[in-house]
């Protein structure tokens, strides 16, 4: 594999940074890569664990002659470091960011950006419910989809940057910036509030108690507090950032939930029953676009 | 391992009765076994996989005998099948179900039950996103709750029950009737509702293709659309009997699920933070129980 940015910049060093270390280290596209983290100890865990060539303890320090700067912190802090590291941006460097909400990020992030660089905006759709330096991997990005929203921007800075993610082991698509954020809304931003939600029920209702709810969680409420065990501040500034679409797909939600309340009310048996049989179509869809397992125990070992 | 039923008798050929089969086999604890399903189609299958020593063409002969009978039926069927069978059930025989709801479920049962027979309503809490008789596997209940919900009967065939789950793998424990289905609501049913509700928003959604939703689905959404690729009938039947717990959890979903739509719509990213930290505390008591693993990726394999 060829280099495609000989030094590249990671700041933020949280699941998705340290799993781009180690997808670039398996690749070979990067020369030199450095990163910086604005906690201490996430600094020292970093340099212990051999996380990026070199940690830097300023984001100024680690961005000084990258040709790739990537900003991996949460979607509220990201114009903030992008007001901090502009000065020293070489030009020609490429930046771009990880972050869930994309029309926020530029808003934040662009205006800071000095001439001749290239700001192409990313959003890698992988990720678990692991935070921290030592939660990356390097097959995270394996056959997941890493979406560009580049808006006005050089062509070639856009195709190196999906050289890049594709050789990370990414397929990659260009999106609209707010289809983008609409679509992530519907498939990521409202099932994780939802899932948020059904979590805290359960710990505020005085009769079942949190051992009952620990011991008696059948599969479906196991995958929500999975869901809901995610980053608090990642995902408090993806609401936050995606406001209106979120709350639009929020009003659809509960206007369904509502109609299916009803039929369970009114022993509407068939109303029930068709719902259900429609929502096993798109699950047979994902299986079939290879973006999940079909085995069984939802694809994990049948022995945990 | 000591047999301690000589002869039991499988009401309905899914998920549960062919991992029943497959756990009883390992165990040892089962003389002979009969099954019966509705359909010829399931039958002809069970036979072909050599599900049951025996598979019969109606529920009252396979039941001739029986020293365990266990209804796996949808709920909405159990009284039909207990009324079916209760002329040939033996003296001292035991009935069961593995019904996921249990007032309902001893109400349609219980009245058909002759004098001498001790029902004793179970409900594993074990299961996948798969149905249908192929779909089993002998270590289904291994380490999974099974929960007896026993009303004034022979304390000799509730300890034999319970030895009897024990084999097939399962942690017994026994409830109070209301109390399982309160519970239940919040830990299971309540979760798949909302499973269910969010994936049929995606596939309404006109700006939003079905190829979007599914490729670009994050792990939160992935999740559901399993949950949601449960059996419709059971899932119908579930919800039917289990109405006014199903209700009152749902209410109690909405009220918070408002209460964090106004915290986004007012940018209250203090309210939205705490409320995600406090979820956390949920999961690792979920991990440190050993109902589920920590492993990263929702315990998946990384490359699926």
């Amino acid at each position: 594999m060829t280099v495609i940015y000989n030094r590249v910049a990671l700041i933020g060093l949280g699941l998705i940074a340290s799993s781009m270390f180690w997808a670039m280290k398996r690749a070979g596209v990067a020369g030199e890569v450095t990163g910086y983290a604005r906690s201490p100890e996430t600094r020292a865990t970093a340099r212990e664990i051999g996380l990026c060539d070199t940690i830097c303890d300023t984001a100024v320090e680690a961005c000084k002659d990258a040709d790739l700067v990537v900003l991996c912190v949460p979607v509220g802090a990201m114009g903030a470091v992008a007001a901090e590291i502009a000065p020293v941006l070489k030009a020609g460097a490429v930046v771009s960011d990880v972050g869930s909400v994309k029309r926020a990020v530029i808003e934040a992030v662009a205006p800071h950006l000095p001439d001749g660089v290239h700001f192409v905006p990313a959003h890698p759709l992988a990720g678990t419910e692991q935070s921290g330096p030592t939660s990356g991997f390097a097959e995270l990005f394996d056959n997941r989809w890493c979406l560009l929203t580049p808006e006005a921007v050089d062509k070639t800075a856009v195709a190196d940057l999906r050289a890049f993610w594709e050789a990370l082991g990414a397929k990659v698509d260009e999106m609209e910036v707010e289809h983008h954020d609409l679509v992530l809304a519907v498939t990521s931003h409202t099932p994780h509030l939802i899932a948020y939600t059904m979590v805290g029920v359960a710990d505020d209702l005085g009769r079942v108690t949190d051992s009952e709810v620990v011991n008696f969680s059948a599969a479906g409420f196991r995958d929500f507090t999975r869901i809901a065990a995610s980053d608090p501040t990642m995902w408090r500034d993806v609401f936050l950032n995606n406001k209106e679409a979120t709350l639009e797909i929020l009003g659809r939600f509960t206007e369904e939930l509502f109609a299916l309340q009803r039929a369970i009310r009114q022993g509407d048996g068939d109303h029930l029953h068709d719902y259900f049989t429609r929502t096993r179509a798109i699950r047979r869809g994902i299986i079939e676009a290879g973006q999940d397992t079909d085995a069984p125990n939802f694809g994990r070992t049948k022995q945990t």
